[in-house]
């Protein structure tokens, strides 16, 4: 036996340092589409890193072409005028490039970008959220009639390594959830809300003036961005292909500071949470915020940083923190998507990227949560007693019950239910609002 | 264009539909080496998840032998009598064995038992932090001679992805420290000491009846456990090999819950940290206690939780937490390494894991620290003007001095010094020890 296996070893030694010469003669294409703030990061990393990426990696990538709209603006870093165009067909055409990198945004065209590279035998990459939530599954499945990767870890998290484990070193887990505050804008606000005790308003001018927040800021404080990566987690950590629009959906807008005060007060900290579970009823996906109890790890997760938190079997619980936005930590995780295909990987990650079964959704009627209720109402007898029949004839059970401020006539009453259905916290909650007694419900909020 | 890249695409598929269908004929052979709390984790796992795996993977883990000195004592899984055995050459040498799962720790016969299976051409896969640390570069060098691989992902953090991505996902990324509480005993028994406000020693005893502890808790309340993982960590993330012996290594048998009780007035925590970091004198590696600014991500992990802290280029800062060991969360690694093997990826992942240059650590007199220290001293005039002309002399400065706690005529002093050097701190702390009016210094720890 000693001696074949000599004789082998040999000849894989002589291999591997044969692939090595190879690789090191071939350069890596890059054909950059997009050369907005994320593109010149990537351009900067690529430059900055050459040294250390060539040493880890033995082979070297390089920029074959750069392609945006507008190819004249000065983005501070230098680039060859040979390597700019405004035509996306230079990079997903062209002979010299191996890897497509999108950077666009949006669906369109960022949609044709990637179907021309992957239909013209290019690897993808992109930090795309919406495209791959909304077309991911058609996509992967393009790329492998191809014969080639789209890889997408920049689209969660930022350059948090969060899918790549979930498809590699968790990948004998049965995950029974993901939870995670995904958007770096909204959790800012929330912070921010809780530290300086100012107004959701507030809060937001100052994250639009440090350049946090959009000038619309829609997609971020409403939830749309967060439904997006929890619809690409679902089909990572699941292999459950979603349909964004059917995700529960909820923003911050209607939180205010009271809310986070009066939580505070409970134990519990407001954060802008988006889950997938799998439950007995099907796959539970939502974006809502919520009170976590401040013992939770993800409590603990302040300012623009992002953080996903696993359970699983047998792994128990993890957390990956990092931050989930920004040129230069996304530009890690698009590099590193880069490396994964030179290095040959992600050519045999296998199945879950692309074969994941499409499912719907359970519906929240169908599930129980504790709630966080805060009412308005006369400050008089029979009032809480009026309430509490409506909440008992719908088996919502109550946990705590404070009255905080007076204002006025008014009183302020704060209520933490049991695990109550969805439906029936709805139902109750619609009939008290009825009350002739109640003025007003400004907030309902889910308690994790 | 179109036509001949519809044909190369038809190739394709009937290629991977062709590599599908032979992956799922041949089952990936595991031998087992080491039947023990990990071991029998790994077997269940691989029973219970066994659906899950095959899903993921589309080819199935067979498990071909398990060896054991002990055969006849009840695992509590169900095995066939038939896969054991008391020879490990029934798994290093087995025609039907791909991998080698070595569980059974220590150096000897741990490192004869890799070495039999990397030679006799099997990947190799373990949870042995002790010889990875001391022997990884040889073994490594021996695996690349014999064209398989070997995976330690277990080593280091039990279940917690952090070695793969840092060798995958953030290869594009100059590493600038690695900080970790990588030692779930000593993180639960410091933990208690702050919650409960007990002595070492008690909490100590109950992380022993707790099974936390070992009988002989040496390797963890001293250091050697968090030493073995932080070279591990030194060379993946610096591609650095160094000396396990020339780690600077302090323990946490001489931490107070009085020094913790201080640490957390001034706004610390006290934790045992593991630290790697590229300095421009060198690659500083070491381990102790330290106080945490309890706005530091680390400050929030408790108990038996593991933690590791990235810093690098352009990622920014990340953070990977969970169960750092147990049965089940290791063996989520174990496994996850296994998979790496059997679809191919930990062939291409290239350089960083065994080509790592061999290092020496830059010593801590040469580095730059802020302290605390703890003093007992005469309460009589003088004294401080004594010891501060000391310090003064040595260029320790002084950030924050409180007189604490009055015991009979003595006074306890605590000091936090701006960061200075270590040698002068420890030099000024030798004189200081020497004077007429100080009783005792029992702690000087290095703040964060």
């Amino acid at each position: 036996m000693g001696k074949s296996n000599k004789k082998s070893s040999k000849k894989s030694q002589i291999a591997i340092q044969k692939s090595v010469l190879c690789q090191e003669l071939k350069p890596f294409g890059i054909g950059l589409v997009g050369f907005g703030t994320i593109g010149t990061g990537v351009v900067h990393t690529l430059t900055e890193n050459r040294d250390v990426i060539s040493k880890n990696l033995g082979l070297s990538l390089k920029l074959v072409k750069i392609v945006d709209i507008d190819v004249k603006k000065d983005r501070g870093v230098k680039v060859s005028p040979a390597l700019l165009s405004t035509d996306y067909r230079d990079a997903t055409r062209n002979p010299d490039v191996q890897v497509v990198i999108e950077l666009i945004g949006g669906t369109h065209p960022a949609r044709e970008i990637v179907e021309d590279g992957l239909r013209n035998g290019k690897h993808v990459v992109t930090a795309n959220k919406e495209l791959i939530s909304k077309h991911g599954r058609e996509l992967h499945e393009t790329a492998r009639r191809h014969g080639v990767c789209l890889l997408h870890e920049a689209s969660v998290g930022g350059g948090i390594p969060i899918l790549t484990p979930l498809l590699t070193c968790l990948k004998a887990n049965r995950i029974k959830q993901v939870v995670g505050i995904v958007n770096g804008t909204t959790n800012y606000i929330l912070t921010r809300m809780e530290q300086e005790g100012v107004e959701f308003e507030n809060a937001l001018k100052e994250a639009q003036q440090k350049g946090y927040a959009e000038a619309d800021p829609t997609s971020d404080v409403d939830g749309y961005d967060s439904a997006y990566k929890i619809a690409i987690l679902t089909s990572v950590a699941f292999g459950k292909g979603v349909r964004v629009e059917q995700i529960y959906r909820e923003g911050i807008r209607k939180v205010t500071r009271r809310d986070i005060q009066y939580a505070g007060e409970l134990g519990y900290r407001i954060k802008l949470i988006a889950v997938s579970r799998a439950t007995e009823g099907g796959q539970d996906v939502r974006v809502h915020p919520a009170l976590l109890p401040l013992s939770h790890p993800l409590a603990s997760i302040h300012g623009v940083l992002n953080a996903v938190y696993v359970e699983g079997s047998p792994i128990g619980s993890l957390m990956f923190v990092g931050e989930g936005a920004g040129a230069s930590a996304t530009s890690s995780a698009v590099i590193g998507d880069v490396i994964e295909i030179a290095e040959g990987r992600a050519q045999n990650t296998g199945r879950l990227r692309d074969l994941y079964e499409k499912t719907e959704i359970v519906g929240t009627e169908k599930l129980s949560f504790p709630f966080y209720m805060r009412m308005i109402v006369d400050d008089k007898p029979g009032v809480l007693a009026d309430i509490t029949s409506i909440l008992s004839e719908k088996c919502v059970s109550i946990s705590s019950v404070v009255q905080k401020a007076r204002i006025a006539d008014k009183a302020e009453i704060v209520w933490l239910t049991h695990p109550s259905p969805e439906k029936s916290v709805r139902e109750a909650v619609a009939q008290i609002r009825k009350l002739r007694c109640v003025k007003e419900i400004p907030s309902v909020i889910h308690v994790m």
